[in-house]
């Protein structure tokens, strides 16, 4: 049953047979409109230029406009076309998708095309440009329908009807008051099925979910995709409807937000795309390491100190990597659990040493179970190959299995602890944790194991 | 401009006291009908019993269905009703949005529940638990409209008014031919502004996206989402509609999938929830602790063969962290960015070969940066703390520096390797790419490090 038996359909490949094959241009836009533009985007890769350019005749500006936002990187196709004939095709598409494309273009071209835009398009994307890159303005859609509150259901339908033309996000209408401020939603299926002489105020929920333009991204969108809605209004200070955010913008604000979060836990400032340049992507990892490269810095005077144990008992070298190693592991594992709760959800107090408490008693558990693991195998290991006798390896191995212990302790309060404070103090933990977390925990494992090798392997036991 | 000036609307303390203030149970119910069920569960959660008891009673089993899928652990509300009214409320939710409430059940409480459900919701039901947790079936809502490809406009639209009252994701209305096969979907802007005669044909998109049922959901999430349509239908072989993929659904979809990456990559087997106790979270991190654990016991061993190297020249041992660190952290960043380069896209051998050769290059790139800043700055700290002489000092940071270029070359080349070939035989690169990267990484910079040291300080130079 785990194996899908008939294979899908590629209309890629279709898409392109029926491009190439197809002269008659009237039945070639006719069998190209029961495509997607999804698939005539991913069709479109596979062709040279003079079939494309061909294409985009066939196509027209209007179809061309779905397209375009399909494409990855939109700048090559849209150079392959006129200038009057790329501004066509931008005015014809969402505001959020127009300025996706044109940050695809170099500047220049950008303010060539926007310039030649139609006044509607040029202020509806100036107004998006006038955001700052995380504020969820910057990522709203013009395309929604409105209707006054005074209307009757009959009459709202027919506004339907006459809006729906040029605006296609219809599940969700959003209602505004006599002064044209948001007022409530209704679904569209309710005014569907209502019937004509009920009041259009029954069918408004007057307390649907909003944000505000100048909201942060990463602050509002786990709270708006929450609400599991098709659109969310985006709505100015003064309460009026800016634009809305459609369900479709909001899987690709979760898809960023958790990608740059991913990205952040892996040491990168941002997400990486397959096609950027080698130097832009050396940009975005290097700041981590050469902060990691200072810190680390800092780790090795510390182990410096130790420099006499390690001349007493050469031994001990070798476990260090397993006990630094170990301490990190559980301190990524805390910072990641602590970094998506803190994004989830708003922990007060109470809940936040909760958390704690539980990362602590994770880490004991954990470390026990290694620890007694390290015990038991490395002291074999160290009696058989490295030839001390039963009562030094078990000691040696003893004294990595409690640093383990307490290492992993310490690294689950400060893998907790340290994302806290950042949130507390409003700077991403998902950025600044890292860096300080490895640093943390390196000297704190350092510490423990040379520490109580000193005290304990050569100062009382004198191994 | 940055601060939300106005404070939004704090539905959730609005409905609390409504809830506690208003006596009347008709003008509670009216008052509540203007508020979103996701308000109204969160506002539950602040609740006593007694209150809540007689909200279900005046919210009814049909509105309770509507609240109750957005709690985050709806068991103990289910079991304040009773049996006959908590199979009621469940026969009225979506087959997927019950599936995810019962799972929160015991086994036996979910039985006897199914047990009492009305027929038709434990058909649905019982269907979906007919597939495996990571196909796309176990995800998809019976949720939609279907009407057959040979009505013609004037009829769709009553059909979709009549089919309208049960089933709410109207906004695509999907068309099946005379053997009840899928045959497109009809976009319902476009059903709406159509002329009564158009003929239904004209319409449909017949080259619709779609799933099929027992397809992976990890494998087919990110190419669900890049159509950006608002639901997409879930296939039978035999191409029957079983049911559909809604936008809010694809929101979730694609959530989980990058938290589950998200977590796979900070070395949890899967991800965490803040309420789960302490054992489940403790099963979730102790596999690859334990792998870590004797994988960094074979690194030991490796270091082990150094002994001598640190015994002449203990100095060595304080850069080792640094030197394994970096070539960690670099390690983590090809890793990172591969794993998400394998989710999003599909690689010809060219731009895997190109992936490789750009990483390695950053790695170069990177590893030289970072390793002229340690010959100078260790260099000095050597001379300076450490009391070398300037020859000596820059000798000794000059092989942390060439091991830096060294081991951070072969990390980018391992880490992004290693997911590569886990990609080709099947297995999830996210899952078992990390301890092995940790490991061959580990072991690459202790070599490459003590190797040099060796080698260079003390067979040539006999510092």
């Amino acid at each position: 049953m785990r194996k899908v038996l008939i294979p899908k359909k590629d209309y890629v490949k279709e898409l392109i047979k029926i491009i190439r094959v197809t002269k008659d241009e009237q039945k070639l836009r006719n069998l190209l409109s029961d495509y997607h533009e999804k698939d005539i985007a991913e069709a479109i890769t596979f062709l040279t230029e003079t079939e494309r350019k061909h294409l985009y005749r066939v196509l027209g500006s209007e179809r061309i406009a779905e397209i375009i936002s399909y494409f990855d990187d939109a700048e090559m196709y849209l150079e392959e076309l006129s200038l009057e004939q790329a501004a066509k095709v931008i005015s014809y598409m969402d505001a959020d998708d127009a300025l996706d494309v044109l940050d695809d273009l170099s500047e220049s071209k950008k303010n060539e095309i926007v310039s030649h835009l139609d006044a509607d398009a040029q202020k509806d994307v100036q107004k998006l440009l006038s955001y700052e890159e995380d504020e969820i303005g910057s990522c709203m859609t013009n395309n929604f329908v409105c209707i006054s509150e005074e209307l009757s259901v009959r009459e709202a339908m027919s506004e339907l009807v006459r809006q729906a033309g040029e605006h296609d996000n219809i599940s969700t209408i959003y209602v505004t008051d006599t002064e044209e401020k948001f007022a409530g939603a209704i679904d569209l299926k309710d005014l569907i099925i209502a019937r004509e002489n009920t009041p259009l105020q029954e069918i408004v929920s007057s307390s649907y979910p909003y944000v505000y333009e100048h909201e942060n991204i990463s602050e509002c969108v786990e709270k708006i995709a929450d609400y599991e809605e098709d659109s969310i209004p985006v709505l100015t200070q003064d309460g009026k409807i800016a634009g809305i955010l459609t369900a479709t913008d909001i899987v690709e604000l979760v898809d960023d937000a958790m990608g740059d979060d991913y990205a952040k836990l892996a040491g990168l400032t941002s997400e990486e795309d397959l096609k950027e340049p080698t130097i832009v992507s050396m940009k975005k990892r290097l700041p981590w390491l050469i902060i990691l490269l200072f810190l680390g810095m800092a780790v090795s005077s510390v182990v410096g100190i130790f420099e006499s144990v390690v001349a007493v008992l050469p031994i001990v070298i070798c476990f260090q990597s397993l006990v630094l190693d170990m301490a990190g592991n559980v301190g990524t594992q805390s910072l990641a659990v602590t970094i998506r709760v803190l994004v989830d959800e708003d922990l007060d107090t109470r809940k936040k040493l909760a958390l704690l408490g539980k990362e602590m008693k994770i880490g004991f558990l954990n470390g026990a179970s290694l620890g007694v693991m390290a015990l038991v195998f490395l002291g074999i290991y160290i009696h058989l190959f490295k030839k001390y006798a039963w009562m030094s390896a078990f000691l040696i191995s003893g004294c990595v299995g409690i640093s383990l212990v307490v290492a992993m302790v310490i690294s689950g309060f400060v893998g907790t602890i340290i994302p806290m404070f950042f949130h507390k103090i409003h700077i991403d933990p998902a950025v600044a944790s890292g860096p300080l977390i490895t640093t943390v925990n390196d000297l704190v494992a350092v510490i423990t194991y040379y520490g109580l090798a000193m005290v304990f392997l050569i100062d009382i036991f004198h191994i």
